[in-house]
Formats: C-alpha cells, sequence, structure tokens
C-alpha cells in the first residue's frame, strides 16, 4: 500500500482524528489509527486540516514572475491592456510553459490542488499558450490538477482566425470553451455567444465566460448567456466569470438576474475586487446562484498584485462582502474550496472518506480564523502524496 | 558609541550601501563603512531599507487578540456595534494593558516604529483603556512610539460625563482630541464639533475624528471641521478618519469638498475599505490634501480581520485604488509610512542622515515589489536597536 497517515490532524475545525490516505483516497479517519506497511506518517500536532484549496479563475500562462521587474503599464481601458499585453508577451519573452510552471508552483506552494486557468488563444500567439499550459498540468499532474479554458482574449469574431485557433485548441484537449464581454470587446453580443455555445456544444464541453461589463449592459450579455445555457440545457456547465453588473446599484435589477442565474443553473466566479463592484455573494448563495472564488491575474501585465494565495482570497473576498460572523466567513472559504470544486465540476472532492486524498494543514482554531489569517501552509497534501511544506513546493 | 550597523542594504530600492545608526540617529551611510567599537553588526544581504512602517489609525485598546475564539457579534448598525461592544468588554474581560500589548507586539513584529491609537473613553469603562494603553504605550517605549488619542467612541455630549472624562484624559498625558460622526452618532453636528475643538483649544492638542458618514452628511460635517480647523488656525494639526463621504458617487462634490479640505489643511486616513466608498487617494493627492493609511480595528468586536501589517495595508489601499504602476505603488507605499509621519507630526522620519535610526527590511528589489508582496519583515529597527527579526518581536 502507498500512502499517507496525518495524525492529530482537525478536519474543518472539528475534533482530532488521524486521517489515513491510502491508493490516493481518504482511506479511514478515526482515533489512534495504526500506519500500514510503506505508509509514510505526518504529525498534525493538532493543525486545522481543510481541503485542497481551489482556485477557480487563474490565468496560468501569462505571468512575469521570475523575469525582471517592470512597472505595470495596463490600462486605461481593457482594449488597451488587451493590446499592450499583447504585445509584450512577445517582447518580454514570457514563455507560457516556464511562466504557467512558476505560477503553478507558487499555487501548489499555496495549497491549491485544483486550479481551472484560462489560457489566451488570439492570431497573434496562436496556440503556445494552450502548448505551454499543456505542458506544465503534465509536468504537475502528481501535484495539482489543472483545468484548462481556451480563452479568446483579444476577441473571437473581431479577429477573424481566433475561432478556427479556439477550436483547435478544444481539439488538443483543453477542457472548456471560454468567452468575454459580448458586447464592449465583440460589438456582438448575439454573434459572441452563438459562436462560443457553437464550440460547446460541437466539442461537449462546458463554458467559461468573462465578463467584466458594467450595470444594464452587463446584465443584457447575462440574460444571453442564461438564454443560451437553458435553451442548451447546460445548466451547471455554464460560468460567467468577475460579472461586476451584479454589483451594480439597482437592487432590484440584480436581485431579478439573480433568479434568471439561479433558474439557468449558470455559476458565477468572482475575485471580490475591492476597486470594482463586486457580486454580492450572500445574495446569491440566498437566491441560489452558485458562486466561487478566483485569484484571476497573478503578477501580470494586467495587474501586479497576486499571490496564488486562496487563503487569502477568502479574506479578500470576505472584507469586500463585508463577512464578519463565523458563518460568513466560512462561505467565504466554501468560495475558495467546495464552490469551486462544484463549478469545475470534480468528483470525490472534500474529506470524507472515499473522497480523494488532498488537504492543507495550517495552524489555526478554526475556519474562520484560518480565514482571517491566511497562514503559511504547514503542509500540502495531494493524492496522499507531500507536495508542499510550510509554504514551499517539495519538488 | 552605541549603536548598529546595517550593511549591504538598499535604501528604497537605492544603490546598496551600509548605514550607521549611531545613539538613535543615522549617522553615515556609504559604501564599506567600518563599525564603531560597541556597534552592531546586521548584514542586510541587500534586502530593502524601508524607514519604519507609520500605523497611523489603530485602536490598540480593544483586541481580542489570546482570548478564546468568538464569532464577531458586530452591527448591524454602527451604534448597535458600539454598544454591543461596550458591553462584551466587561463580559470577556478585555483587560485593555494586556490586550494592547499583545496588539503593539503584533504592530513591532511587522515594522511599524511609529502607532497612532485611538482609545475608547466612556462613562462606563471610564479612563481604563487610557490607563491600559499609556501603561503600554511606556512597556513598548524602546520599540515603538505610540500616540494616543482619547476617542468618545459611544458618543461625547449624548452620554454625559464623557467630557469631562475627555478631559482627564488629556491631563493624564494623552497626545490627541478624537471625535465620532457628528450627526449620526452624537446627532448634534455644531455641539460635537465645538466640544472637540474646545477640548482641543484649552489643551493645546491636535483633533483626530471618525467620519463614517456618508455622502452629503459626510461632506456636511467635513465642512464644519474644515472651517473650525481654518477659524482656530489649526491646519495640519487635524486629521479626518475614513472620510467614506470622499468616496461618493457626485464626484463633483468630492471634488469641492478636496479643495475644502486642501485649503484648510485637514488630513485624511483612509483604511482603503473593500466593503465601503473609499477616499480616492490619487485625487486627494492631486489636490493637495494630505492623505495616509492605517489598519483601524484589527482583530475586535468591530472586525475580525487585521494583522497590524502596514506593508499589507499599502497592498489594500492600493488594490482599493486601482494603483498598478510603480509610481502608483509608491504613493501606497508613501500613505504607510512618510504621509503618515507628516499627519502624526513626527520630526526625523526618514532614510537620511540625521534621522532618527528606524528601518525595517525586507526581501524585496523595490518599493513596488514591497507592496506587492507584503513579505515578512527580516529585521525591524528602533533607534539602532533590533526589535523584530523574522516577522517576530525579539523582546
Amino acid at each position: 500500500m502507498t500512502g499517507l497517515l496525518l495524525t492529530n490532524v482537525r478536519p474543518l475545525g472539528g475534533e482530532s482524528v488521524d486521517v489515513l490516505i491510502a491508493d490516493g483516497r481518504i482511506a479511514r479517519m478515526g482515533a489512534g489509527l495504526d500506519a500500514p506497511e510503506g505508509v509514510s506518517v505526518e504529525d498534525g500536532a493538532g493543525a486545522l486540516l481543510l481541503p485542497g484549496l481551489v482556485e477557480a479563475h487563474v490565468h496560468l500562462d501569462k505571468n512575469v514572475l521570475g523575469l525582471p521587474w517592470r512597472s505595470n503599464s495596463a490600462g486605461p481601458t481593457i482594449r488597451q491592456t488587451i493590446d499592450n499585453e499583447r504585445r509584450l508577451r512577445t517582447e518580454l519573452g514570457m514563455d507560457p510553459a516556464r511562466q504557467s510552471a512558476r505560477l503553478a508552483a507558487l499555487c501548489v506552494a499555496n495549497g491549491s490542488t485544483h486550479i481551472r486557468s484560462h489560457i489566451d488563444v488570439d492570431t497573434t500567439h496562436g496556440l503556445a499558450g494552450v502548448e505551454g499550459v499543456l505542458a506544465t498540468k503534465e509536468a504537475f499532474r502528481d501535484a495539482v490538477e489543472i483545468q484548462t479554458v481556451a480563452f479568446p482574449q483579444s476577441g473571437l469574431l473581431t479577429r477573424p482566425g481566433t475561432l478556427e485557433l479556439m477550436a483547435a485548441a478544444l481539439e488538443m484537449g483543453v477542457d472548456v470553451v471560454g468567452g468575454i464581454d459580448p458586447c464592449t470587446i465583440e460589438f456582438d453580443p448575439k454573434g459572441h455567444v452563438d459562436a462560443v455555445f457553437g464550440l460547446a456544444q460541437k466539442f461537449g464541453r462546458p463554458v467559461d465566460i468573462h465578463l467584466h461589463e458594467p450595470n444594464e449592459l452587463g446584465l443584457f450579455s447575462m440574460t444571453l448567456i442564461a438564454e443560451r445555457t437553458r435553451a442548451l440545457g447546460m445548466a451547471g456547465k455554464v460560468a460567467i466569470g468577475h460579472a461586476f453588473a451584479l454589483g451594480m446599484p439597482d437592487g432590484a435589477a440584480v436581485e431579478a438576474m439573480l433568479e434568471v442565474l439561479a433558474a439557468s443553473g449558470v455559476a458565477v466566479m468572482t475575485t471580490g475586487p475591492a476597486g470594482h463592484p463586486a457580486p454580492p455573494v450572500k445574495r446569491l448563495r440566498a437566491a441560489g446562484v452558485d458562486v466561487c472564488a478566483g485569484s484571476d491575474n497573478i503578477r501580470d501585465l494586467w495587474s501586479p498584485y497576486g499571490n496564488g494565495d486562496m487563503l487569502d482570497r477568502a479574506r479578500l473576498v470576505g472584507m469586500r462582502n463585508g463577512l464578519s460572523t463565523d458563518e460568513d466567513l466560512r462561505l467565504a472559504f466554501d468560495l475558495c474550496s467546495f464552490a469551486g470544486a462544484k463549478m469545475m465540476g470534480l468528483s470525490g472532492y472534500g474529506l470524507a472518506v472515499g473522497d480523494v486524498g488532498d488537504g492543507v494543514l495550517v495552524e489555526a482554531g478554526s475556519v474562520a480564523e484560518a480565514v482571517v489569517l491566511a497562514p503559511v501552509r504547514k503542509l500540502v497534501v495531494k493524492r496522499g502524496r507531500v507536495v508542499a511544506r510550510d509554504g514551499r513546493p517539495t519538488a
């Protein structure tokens, strides 16, 4: 038997138990378990055991980790940021395989055991990003599971040839069809949504669309996405990232939209952005809308910020949404774990016997305390293997 | 001579130098300095040298650090939070001397060399908070300089007896006269501002007023504060904390208010709150308004969040304000250092020869990188003494 025995750990803040992971799954949980032959032992010393963290929205392909520091030159408009980035990626030599490996290692060190990464697909760089991230996905397969999204960052229909590249990416094994701002980037909302869902139907893949559009414009695009989701029977397989419009002042309009999203089975991903209107996560939950969290841009040409730490993200989402009771803080954690797993369609995620043997140990009394402290990860376990210790990857 | 020689450090990201601190002041800076007799040496190994961080707004007297975890029970209104806190302070046995010492140690560990702490003064707890924080101020005098504010958290005029307690606090040596929401807590804006400035005039002290009031109401209270500041010739001696109203949607009204604040010499402190309207720090700077940053509530009955880390605060203020270029990130840092020092009226603050020998070492290439990474403090120096190392206080 290969495996790991974690002794004296407190799953989600409960009573101390030992957890035996065998053949990649949680085999037993209880007091005083013995380590079978061949199973290594880690003393948890009473630490809090969390499930593996879920990074539900990140861009592995395009960070500048390890490259010479350079002042951020994004904006002011999204279009300018996109064009600036497409140009600089070449100038700066941002090799997608190398950069995605660096960021994946950072995510692993911070306890993410699952990542959904968008990958730019455009007519300048073609499928280089996809190739690079797929290489990292394979190289890191024992440390973190990476789900990939073909993302038409520069536009899908407005840049002829991109649709074909998206199809090629899906043929290469990319998992999800991405999309972006049907109005403000594509200027053809019906066309964009038709194209994205067309690819999804053709390849049998889920959909995950970036939507930065504000206020009524964003609600309009959401309505189109929800309508396609319902018409095509894709409930549970469609996510909208950012969804800034759900943070608009008109609360009644937001409530009406939440009903539509809930009824059509469209999920929402938020970073809890401090500087933008943000989906109110408690209202989403109350309305039955699936909502999860992600880091989005980490140390790249969009943003100098970001650390790949989904406990810090829970803290940021919590502060953005005024989450302060223990119940609220557990919600913040849920967005960065169970809810992300649901959005990504993971099976066997959790801390019950039979679940996949992933987990994270931190020094905290409870999930709530872990969110406010975001303490260093003592141990990160992927399918029973230790992949990070004291905030550093082991491999 | 007593002192410290820091070798191979890069002040604010500049070229590597040695820095000799003697008798509490920066005596020399240059290459290849020798350590005089009696001076200890710390090898900076090329680390970034920052001035001591400045925590311009915190509540040392009322945190729950080290007490049993308890779900936050604040709100939903400010008045409810105030009343809940006043009651629970007794129930939970939140001894102000012990709790302020715990929080001061956390601030020191994170590199703050100066703190301005508000201290609740009310008719339930009297001057217990003041006594406790003054004890901590004395106990920590070699590690961090603490400036104190008598803060009528529960109301000044609405709770008879508080004004007399405020005067008693100032007689005990408290440095600054505090105030709070003249409209929404006191319901007597003229009376509140008269009382606060009356104490300031009588005792010759600066003023620092909490102002959570939103939109036009907040602007109204600011106008009263600015008018008193001008009438009494107190330019440069008055600060408004939070100033949420400056984040209101009506940009023209905000600009007009900024002109008034700049002309009257009223400074603003922001936490960069993710969940509230926030003063736009670049616009304040452009309008000539002094703006600095603070943590506000740390792990207390107002908020479960907070870590006493002013580099993390720079990051949060930066994210809140969309600060992304290096120049922007240096502004975020400035709010947590030089601007805080100016608001507090410190002399000899900085990293030039002759300045007080305070400093912080971190592993970062530049100030901008230090803001986005908020790395652990390798070394914290107060007047030439090492007071924290690797994120932990030395004493």
